[in-house]
Parts: C-alpha cells; sequence; structure tokens
C-alpha cells in the first residue's frame, strides 16, 4: 500500500425528504446563488423544494449551465456573483452543474485576471467560496470530490481542476430524484460510475487489500441495481443503492494508497470535446480498447476482477483476464450503451491521430498508472475502438 | 436504506515515515499537550520521532493513561491543562490514550463544575479542545471517530461519550508502529475492530447493498492478513491493511443508513468493570452468545456473511447462519483468543445477574438493533457465555 493523505470534510445528508435541511445548513444572512441546468428541475418538482427551503434566505437564481459545463455561460455566472455580492453558493443539479460551480467557488476568489487561467495552468484552489449541493443526477461523484472538468467550446478544450477548497460544504442526497431522470441519463450514470472505479482499480496489484474489496463491493452493487433502476427509476431501494454507489466510487476513497489510471478519461474528454459525445459514454467505447491494448500490464487485476465481482473462476490468468474485459462491454450493452466510436460518428476517421495531437499539446505525454502511455498508444487505443 | 448524515473531518497521514508530519498539521505558536500511555512508546523509538517532530513548539508531557481509560488520572492531565494554558492535545497511543484525549478535549471547554456529567448525563461534546493523534495500535477507530469510553474505577463505571467536536484534527497511521506491538495487543487488535464491523452488520437486512458490502470487505480482510500479522508483525503490507481496516471498520462509514447493535459492547464494557478483562476479550466471549440467542432475528445477516465471508455455500439459511457463529468463535480462537468468561474468571457465577442489575441501573433496558434486549435478555446471553 502507497503512502496517502485522505481529508474529506463535505456533509452528506442522505434520504427521501431531505431536500428542506438546506436552510439549517447554509450559513444565515448569506446571499445565495442557486445555479441550476436546463430546466428539469421545475418539472420533477425539486425547484420547488429548493426554494421553499431558501424562504428567509436572500438568493438570486442563474439557469442554463448545460452538460459539460461552458466557460462562457458560467462567466456570465461569474458576473452575477460579483454584481450581487453572492457569499453562498447553490448547486441544484448533477455533475454538470456541480462542476460549474466549483469552477465558480474558485473564481469567485481568484485574484488573476483570467479565471482560464485556474484550467489552463492548473492552479490548485486552496479555498474556494463556500457551496452546497443537491444532487438530482447520480453520476459522477462530484457531490463528495474537490474536482471539477469545464469545457470551452470556443477552442474545443475540456480540462479538469481542483484542489482542497473545493470540496461541498454539505450535499443532499435524495435518491428519489432518480425516479423522474430520463432513461438516458441514468444509462449514463451507471456508466459513468462503473468507470469511475475502473480508473481506480485496474491496474497492478499491490497488496491494498482492503481498497480492492471496496473497489469491487461497488461494481458489484452497481451491476446489481443496474436492471432494477433501468426498469423502475422509482424503485426507492436500487435508486439508494445506486445513488450512494455513485458518490462513494468517486469520494476519494478507494484511490488512496492505490496507483490509479485515469487514461480513459483523458482520451474520453477529447471524445466529447470533439463530437460532443455523453462523458459516460466516451469512457464505454475506450474501456475495452483500452485494457485490450494494455493487457500485459493489467492482466492481474484484470483476472482478479472477472474471478471478484463476475464469479468467473476457471481458467487461466490471460483466459480470466479477457473475460473480464468481455464481461465489462457485456455491461455496458446490458444498460443500452454502445461502445464503438462509430456507432456515435460516422466521421470517426482520423479520430486516434486528432485524440494524440491533442493530448501531445497539452503535454499529456504519459498517461495511465505507469505514466508511459504516450500520444501515439493514445492514438492506437481510439483507433481499435472504431 | 434508511436515511442518514455523513460528515467525518478527520485528516488521515498513513504510511511508513509520516509522523514528522505533526510539524505542519499543528497550528504555530500551539502550546501543545502530549499524552501518552504506560511507556511503550519510549522503547519503540515513537517518543523520539514524536518528540523530533515536535521540535520548535512549546510543549508538555503527560504520560501514565492507562488501558481503559481512568477518570482520576485524566483529571491530573486537565489540571495541566489549566495551569499551563494548553490549546492543541496530542495523543500518541492507542484507543485509550486517544479515548482519554477525547475526554480532555471536551472536559478542557466544558463549562460545568462535574466533567464525569459529559458522561454520566449524556452530554454531547460540540465543541472540543483541537487534538491530533499518532496512533501506536490498530483496534478501536478512535484515530478517525468522535466517541470514547472512559471508566471510573471508584464506581466501576465504563461510560461512552462523544459528540461532532470529537473528530480529530489529524492522526496519523504509520503501520510500521505494528512491529513492536505484543502479540496479545494484535490478537486484541483483530478481534475488537473485526467485533466492530459485527455490531453494525449483524442485524437484520434492508437492501443496504453496499454498506453490507463494505462490512463484508473489512471482515474478510482482517481474516485475511490475521495469520499473517500474528505471525510476523513486522510484514509492513499485512500491518498496513490490518490498520486501515481497523480505522474503517469504526469510522462512521459502515453504519450510515443501517440498523446497528452494539449490545455486545454495552454488556461487553461491564465484563471489563467488574473483572478488569481486556476490551476486545470480553466481545470474543459474548459474540457467539449473542447471536445464538438471537438467532431468529438475526439469522439472514448470519446467513449472507457465512456465504459471502466465510464461503459457505451449502446448506439451509439455518445452517448457514450457524455454521456462520461457529466461524466467528473459531476465527477468535485462529488468533489465540478464548471465548468462554471461565476461562478467564474462576468467579464468573452470578455474572450475569449482575450485568443485568447494572444495565438497568443505567437504564439501557432495550440494547441491540430493535431496542427490545431487556436486562433479563443480557442476564441469560452472559450465563450463555460462562
Amino acid at each position: 500500500m502507497n503512502n496517502f493523505d485522505y481529508k474529506n470534510p463535505t456533509k452528506i445528508i442522505f434520504g427521501k425528504g431531505e431536500i428542506s435541511k438546506i436552510a439549517i445548513e447554509i450559513p444565515e444572512n448569506s446571499k445565495v446563488l442557486m445555479l441550476y441546468g436546463g430546466g428539469s428541475i421545475k418539472k420533477n418538482g425539486i425547484y420547488e423544494q429548493v426554494v421553499d427551503a431558501l424562504n428567509g434566505f436572500d438568493f438570486v437564481e442563474f439557469g442554463g449551465i448545460p452538460a459539460n459545463p461552458e466557460y462562457d455561460i458560467l462567466m456570465d455566472a461569474l458576473a452575477v456573483i460579483k454584481e450581487q455580492k453572492i457569499d453562498f453558493l447553490l448547486a441544484v443539479g448533477g455533475g454538470s452543474v456541480i462542476d460549474g460551480t466549483k469552477f465558480l467557488s474558485s473564481a469567485a476568489l481568484f485574484e488573476g485576471d483570467h479565471p482560464w487561467d485556474i484550467l489552463d495552468k492548473k492552479i490548485p484552489t486552496q479555498k474556494g467560496m463556500p457551496f452546497g449541493t443537491v444532487l438530482t443526477l447520480p453520476a459522477t461523484g462530484s457531490e463528495m470530490n474537490s474536482g471539477a472538468v469545464i469545457t470551452r467550446k470556443e477552442t474545443k478544450e475540456k480540462l479538469v481542476m481542483g484542489g482542497p477548497g473545493l470540496f461541498p460544504v454539505f450535499s443532499i442526497l435524495d435518491p428519489s430524484v432518480v425516479a423522474s431522470i430520463p432513461e438516458r441519463q441514468v444509462a449514463n450514470g451507471l456508466a459513468d460510475s462503473f468507470t469511475h472505479v475502473l480508473e481506480q482499480y485496474m491496474t497492478y496489484p499491490i497488496e491494498a487489500n482492503l481498497q480492492d474489496r471496496f473497489a469491487e463491493s461497488i461494481l458489484q452493487t452497481i451491476i446489481e441495481v443496474a436492471p432494477k433502476i433501468l426498469k423502475d427509476p422509482s424503485d426507492y431501494k436500487a435508486a439508494a443503492n445506486f445513488m450512494w454507489s455513485c458518490t462513494m466510487a468517486l469520494n476519494g476513497l478507494i484511490q488512496k494508497g492505490v496507483p490509479t489510471d485515469w487514461a480513459i478519461h483523458m482520451m474520453g474528454h477529447e471524445l466529447t470535446a470533439l463530437y460532443g459525445i455523453d462523458h459516460a459514454r466516451t469512457l464505454a467505447i475506450l474501456a475495452g480498447s483500452h485494457y485490450t491494448y494494455n493487457f500485459e500490464t493489467k492482466k492481474a487485476k484484470l483476472a482478479q476482477y472477472a474471478e471478484r465481482v463476475w464469479n468467473i473462476t476457471e481458467g487461466t490468468i490471460d483466459e480470466k483476464a479477457k473475460a473480464g474485459i468481455q464481461k465489462t462491454v457485456e455491461f455496458f450493452h446490458s444498460i443500452g450503451i454502445q461502445t464503438k466510436l462509430s456507432e456515435y460518428t460516422s466521421e470517426y476517421e482520423g479520430t486516434g491521430k486528432e485524440v494524440a495531437r491533442r493530448l501531445a499539446e497539452r503535454g499529456m505525454t504519459g498517461l495511465g498508472e505507469h505514466g508511459r502511455l504516450a500520444p501515439e498508444d493514445a492514438e492506437r487505443i481510439v483507433e481499435k475502438a472504431y
């Protein structure tokens, strides 16, 4: 097990009917900016619950934060924060709204002239404007971590940011919100959280037994609830397990003391930036291809995964490892997600080269748990996924 | 899954050679009281490491906090805190030293005349004097939770306290400390952490799939590392898994959203208070008896445990559940811990009645996950354990 530091101060408030607790958690006399996305919260009753809970607070709204939160739109929200002297942010949404709010938390206190520098120059946020979240879409884990991904259409860029100042003060996780999420988004959440765990697990063994088993626990739970939640998103028990699994998949715990990969995400971000493919689906496109390309360095963990998560007990290490990859691809298909780039765009030719070029441009020349995947490797991995 | 709140702000600093980081974590200009136990830290080099790390701080020492931290001794330490105008506490030890430090953290800011009231009147601590810990004995999880157990010899009492103000600011977990722990204490740590998980798991199913699997993960890891660590406590990899498992067993995570029992602990505390039996061993004495006595209400989880943790796949629910109890008792034996009260004291006659009397006196008339175990039930459970 590697040495590690772990601190996660976010307060989780989990369960049916908990949205009203916002009022207790936001400091009195705060001037609040409530941020949300395309307006689905106005159709499913969450908007009313939040506005009711904010009764007595001085608050302003900012809606319209899109999937893959867009820098230009966030800059409009930043202007509102400055004009209105906002001092507490409340994100009501999924990973995109929460990530956008994290950017604003950082940018609101940023002292430089160009907030894009936070992303472009990789400036960690030590202190941000305090914010809470009401999660409406389980998937990214952003509700209990300190990272965010921001997109800039102008330059077709999708970059990561983070820092110890970007943990939400509180996050309200009410699984009953899952009932009104469209099937496509539920499937995305399942694929996203599943791949989050894989990125922190599918590396090489270092006898971090507990971390391995926690990761396997989350994978097993997602596999178990996936058919239930897709069949009936109003199944509260399945929704609760789905929601808590998504949070635990990326709140930092399972990555402590172990090597992590994240190459699938780095390549996937480029596919979203290039073609607008849903984040989760880019991960499903690349996972099988990535594991096949890196079979030799990953096969020990692939075999352990096949055995413990998929109950594949027969065969050699190589056979089990291959079966593990196959099961992963089949899992994505079982939740209605295609795993070939050509199923998303007809203009896939040359994508490998373009992804490689963009990674090289950003200095991402050593991806993966060994830091040894060069842009040319990414090129071949993406090509394998056509 | 039940609704829950979860917040754990303790910073964990894990790994070999991390003790020197104390200096970064304690606020500058603090006046520090360093607390420790019987002096084993002076034999294994930890004392020197801590004192080196405190170089530059104004600090005072207080040694001699015994196992089952004793109120009278802690009151002496409290006098030092007041006299010396201490404003940061540093516990260097196992659960007893850390629990004692939590009492001091609370008592130092307590406004009443009698700090015993914190325990006797069950006053939750909202704010305590800040403290950090250097863990020298993995077992209780106290290094990452906000609870403590304090003993008062005078009245043969052992009572619990806690509150959101009692999380350590930081805890340093260096698994290399395990190398110098006597075998008896290592066995105690294994039994203690194992039973901590059982108390939060062996209740009834409520489809909290992820929490169940996390609990099973910790149990499996403890079972896996137990023989390694007993054979060779300097096996760093095994020690790291042992240490992290002990912390995760009782840092609050696995109990969120599920029913918990804790009857074994409540009865066990009385056995320690009456006979001075090591805490962990009282748990081992009572576990099998408790599960046998409450077989009908617990058998569904007992069977799941037998299947997933011990790989017992044949038989009816009842048969698997019984095998689960048997395996638990055998596990304690395998780590050299006896499971009958008569193996610890020849004066066991009447203990059941006395434990029942003491529980009744303290108003503990509804123990267990259903709150339905009366003192007479405790009496029979203890008697079954003779």
